[in-house]
């Protein structure tokens, strides 16, 4: 099986080759693609479509297109999020983001690119060889990149009286989704029946909101707009939080072989 | 045979009827998308794709969501084109700008939407079945998409003494790759063979080099920006355009029921 640091070395090499080759007059397409792929982060979708898919009894190397195009549309989300119409911020992992290297005209059209060269490599893969599997993981991210992009609408235009529905809708959508999306994604690439799927998917929607909680729980007493961590207090949060990653301990218990998946999903916090 | 106006109601209709569902929380991003829709067109490369499919044979109505896919990406395009970072456009066709409406937040995420929601719509069809011919037309769209965005990057990034190799990489990429897409779509999707899709692959590229070269030489005594009919001069942009379309002709005249391809493509100019 492998371990949590071999997937990631193995998605940082696929993430850099799957880009196209720049060409002369549009080389600033791919140098700005591949400034903020090398930004760098625990690649932690990707490795966890891989890991799902692993554990499920598919190929790692089979699965790869799949989880570099995850990768790739959660990089061109952050690119288009740190844009001064957005959120506007000038940094990200401590790196000038990428419209402040290149310009927001580039920093717009490489997020344009990488969204495009996301299903691109799956349609370069498929025409490799065609499976349901392919054809579901496929379907499974673009569903969830489309809610993802619901959810940041959100999060952008909030309501004026924040509740719980609201505030789940946001998480569900602008951080779960794609993490629901490598859940899935890798269950369908080793081929998983509906019982499999049903449980991979509820993992993915727990992990996520899961995440998405812990992060705002982080940044509690920094947040200057209201987050649903502020909302709930303190205590309330980390509740919330221990009940999801104790849910998504039970599923990944059923499952022999989950190792480097409750390494990726389940750290001590 | 269907006449150009039949396809334009039909594809009319399935673009509207492709846009999700709005949800309480997010109805601003289909909103933003169905206005960018609305704003109408041609809607000549969705059109060409199902034209070029019935002439070599192929099924309209099963052709459908790849033509929509096609037009959604091409509408994304315009939405982040005319933001304030790009071209700063405050109309389009006569109507406020996509983020003069909704503002640049919201366009950003409508345009991102729409080619997310252009893979996504290829994906739902080839669940329902899958074919060879599906997912080359899926690449075909997905790789010129991207060939699209390469096109915009040298345009904004212009060489500093432009010549013929760079007005042509442009023009390839920027416009001519998105009608490239529904030449060679259309011709997966109606399952032509090899010599049939190199008839359509040239045909794709030059209506798209004349497409843009006409567009230049209508603006050719107001283009602030040195285009490329500007740099040919009026005579010589014409007699290019010319040799396209003749070039063209000759190509398409090799087909049975060509008529409303014909009519699409090789307009009295």
């Amino acid at each position: 099986m492998y371990s949590v640091e071999d997937l990631k070395t193995i998605v940082e090499d696929a993430l850099f080759s799957g880009i196209h080759e720049p060409e002369s007059y549009s080389s600033y397409l791919e140098e700005a693609q591949k400034y903020s792929i090398s930004a760098g982060g625990k690649r932690l979708r990707p490795c966890i479509l891989l890991s799902v898919c692993e554990m499920l009894g598919g190929n790692v190397a089979d699965a790869l297109p799949y989880a570099c195009a995850l990768e790739y549309i959660h990089t061109y989300s952050l690119i288009h999020d740190d844009l001064p119409a957005m959120d506007n911020d000038d940094f990200r992992r401590g790196k000038p983001s990428n419209h402040k290297a290149f310009g927001e005209d580039i920093a717009i059209l490489a997020g344009d690119g990488l969204l495009t060269r996301a299903a691109e490599l799956m349609s370069e893969d498929m025409i490799g060889s065609i499976s349901a599997g392919k054809v579901y993981a496929f379907n499974a991210i673009l569903s969830c990149a489309y809610d993802m992009v619901k959810g940041q609408i959100a999060d952008i235009k909030a309501v004026d009286v924040p509740d719980d529905e609201y505030f789940n809708f946001v998480h569900r959508n602008k951080t779960a989704a794609l993490f629901l999306a490598a859940f899935q994604a890798g269950a369908y690439l080793a081929e998983a029946d509906d019982e499999v799927l049903t449980d991979m998917s509820k993992a993915g929607i727990i992990f996520g909101m899961a995440f998405q909680l812990y992060d705002d729980y982080l940044d509690i007493d920094t947040d200057k707009t209201l987050s649903y961590a502020q909302y709930l207090g303190k205590d309330k949060s980390k509740e919330m939080i221990a009940e999801y990653l104790a849910r998504l301990s039970e599923i990944i218990a059923k499952y022999e072989n989950n190792e480097t998946l409750r390494a990726l999903t389940l750290p001590e916090i």
